[in-house]
């Protein structure tokens, strides 16, 4: 992969002085700000922006936008910083704009299942905020991230499977564009079919195309029972077979998690817990009480003809976090491997049927490896994480992992998959976007140049014009 | 509206040879073949392109491409001819390229629960190669349309309240750009973070950006059971709140059709049927024999409490039919009200919180018109078309019929709603996509623009440049 070089360059005297008379104290040039919103995962040297601003409403955002415009600067909205492929990061410095305080849960709709929040709202605030109306909000990648970001970098996560991704849960947005224009892509209707989509487009941008103030999301209900069930496997393939026919026959599962072996051993470290250190199934059912027991029924003998352990499930509250306990604690269980370490997940996405294939030869890869690294993912998707624990006093460590990313990637496209499920490109995965999609990249950088012809939206991300 | 002019010009002699030459006959410039991928529905007269050709696989859509490019001559995308917003129509002449021969089934992978086809394969050929695998592709616009056709409009119909759209159906598209290349939109893997959406750009566009040859879908497991029912209401707001709560408490309506007391009037006249004249739901449950009961339980009751009367219901296949054949008649029926009248359809989407006012004042409306008109729609989505019943010698009835219409568009944006769910924009609807997303059409045209710089790729719809 091509080395991606950090630019930057101080900020014109007069853009300075226009951004304090703007923002005032949310204008921010001290390097301790600078350094936050320019730092990323351990595998990306930090890239700091040369100011920080903090936007209040999408008029500030057109204000900044024209500012900086006009000076040539490049601007990089700015989240919860939750993101993982250096997407953030200030890879030619400028400035970034943090809209976290843009927090405001705008309207909600409980007829329409609807709601419109500004950018920084986080998701777990938001499922807070509806949780007495009865709704919720599904995409759950994770980290608390802004509704803003999951949009950005097309988020997804543990109940893709039932609910989708940001892809699908997006209704329209309220966007700032490169010629510091506010539009709206989309009417608050279901559906429509008026025109190109550009709600998609700016869905997965990472910001490069427009900056997004507000989202409208759909919503849904919260069901009348939850389950949650845990299984372990003998084989891998008969935890992801599982999966596949339950799938195959119309079960709407909301959550199916796979945990690898070593995964399980680390959880029962961290946790001290006693699980089978086996490939281990997570469920989560949603319906009504008839339908889950169901739901569970069916699945419990889909486990058992395909070799699965003891079938445990709990429809309480309290058991179910307790089942689902190891699954939450998964990636801080693998980082604490070793006193010390630091974590590093990556991401990608095979069609269901080459899943067991590629996590097993993903497995061996790992088995051969000099430090510890577990895999998890979204089975249903077909979509799975290697998280690594890495020394960061060993430069040697990243290099293997390096290599061992990149056969994971050349894997998955060799399956006809993607190099990233739900992480996105940022400055991680850009030489793999062109593996993946060839000339189809080439549409993009048209795109990208027609919309943002100076290169100043969150410049060098997703590829280099 | 400004008029659309149709204009046109003779092919060059040398590309007339160039296409004979590569397409034999294969390549039309008779009159009557011309006349056939010109005409649109009655309410758009005649653009007939300057010939036309039948393309037989990506390669040869490629080979047109870059000849009429050079030449500076228009394409046009051409499928089953069954869109109604004029949508391939010629508007400046050029050449149709006709898909419809471009029929094969490509893969179906029944582990992956997708397959991909060529453009011109129509859904119930497809439906028909799946059956035998317990598979089904649901999007059902009501003709019998061509996958790459209902891409290029982001067709869906009666149930996307519970399977998505084109929009969510698609994987993967290959597509024959303006600069003569050849593209896939994305990999086979159930979600991606990689870049774009490119998918979801060319969904929707029209042929406007580029000549879908091959579409990647989403399928499904045909459903262990399948019940129909039917319920007449003493109001539209009973029926509109019925459907409303069912969602709301997460019931998975596969479909849920509307229609009015007219239709239901005509209906009855047309099919010799005696169903009760009033607003009628007409319902669809898929699922395990258990859950189908239980919906079919829960909805009753919430028909019965909004004054809705006889739940008829059946999960009988012969049975069904009855039940639901209203509906499937109803576009028929409402043309036929008078001997020798044409249909004109229309749609408007609105959020659902909003559809008992839309539909209430557009029955007003249709009261007060001189001719006979229907209202039907997909009540799961708020989205609802009007058919009129139009005498083809009556130029008023059509001036009578735009101003309706434009009435029932300007109502569905001033409630948030979208001037189309389902049909596209097409020649129609041009002024009104500007009045439901401004500044963002100019952003649309940014990227037309960019990717079709001679502005050759189905010129004319959606927007003039």
């Amino acid at each position: 992969m091509h080395p991606i070089v950090h630019e930057s360059r101080a900020l014109p005297a007069d853009l300075v002085d226009a951004l304090s008379a703007a923002f005032g104290n949310r204008f921010h040039l001290g390097e301790a700000m600078r350094t936050q919103h320019g730092q990323s995962e351990a595998h990306f040297a930090p890239m700091l922006p040369d100011a920080v601003v903090f936007a209040h409403s999408t008029e500030e955002v057109v204000t900044l936008v024209r500012l900086c415009v006009a000076a040539d600067v490049p601007i990089i909205p700015y989240g919860a910083g939750t993101s993982i492929e250096g997407n953030t990061a200030a890879a030619r410095g400028g400035v970034s704009v943090n809209l976290s305080e843009m927090d405001a849960i705008v309207a909600v709709n409980p007829d329409d299942l609807d709601c419109t929040v500004q950018a920084g709202v986080r998701r777990e605030q938001l499922n807070e905020h509806l949780r007495d109306m009865g709704l919720f909000f599904p995409i759950d990648p994770g980290a608390n991230a802004t509704i803003g970001g999951m949009a950005s970098t097309r988020a997804s996560g543990t109940n893709a499977v039932r609910y989708g991704t940001m892809r699908e849960a997006v209704l329209s947005l309220r966007v700032v564009t490169p010629d510091g224009r506010e539009i709206r892509t989309a009417r608050r209707a279901r559906k429509s079919a008026a025109g190109y989509d550009l709600t998609r487009l700016m869905i997965g941008a990472e910001g490069t195309l427009g900056i997004i103030t507000e989202v409208t999301l759909r919503l849904h209900g919260i069901p009348e029972a939850i389950s949650s069930a845990v299984c372990s496997f003998e084989t891998l393939s008969g935890a992801v077979d599982t999966v596949v026919q339950a799938i195959q026959i119309g079960i709407p599962l909301a959550r199916v998690e796979i945990l690898d072996d070593v995964q399980m051993r680390a959880v029962n470290r961290w946790s001290k817990l006693d699980y089978p250190e086996l490939t281990t199934l997570f469920f989560e059912f949603h319906g009504t009480p008839a339908h889950v027991a169901e739901q569970i029924a069916t699945v419990a003998e889909l486990a058992d003809a395909n070799g699965g352990g003891h079938f445990l499930w709990s429809n309480l509250p309290e058991e179910r976090s307790k089942l689902w306990k190891a699954r939450h604690e998964a990636y801080y269980a693998t980082v604490n491997l070793r006193p010390g370490a630091v974590g590093w997940a990556t991401d990608v996405c095979v069609p269901i049927s080459r899943l067991a294939e590629c996590i097993g030869d993903t497995k061996r890869d790992l088995e051969a490896a000099t430090l510890p690294a577990t895999i998890l993912g979204h089975v249903g998707d077909g979509n799975f994480h290697v998280v690594f624990s890495i020394d960061p006093h060993a430069p040697e460590e990243m290099v293997e992992v390096e290599a061992i990313n990149r056969r994971l990637v050349e894997r998955a496209l060799a399956m006809d998959g993607t190099c990233t499920g739900e992480h996105g490109i940022g400055l991680g995965k850009q030489d793999w976007l062109v593996a993946e999609l060839g000339d189809a990249v080439d549409m993009m950088r048209a795109i990208k140049r027609a919309l943002d012809p100076k290169d100043l939206f969150n410049p060098g991300k997703i590829f280099t014009l």
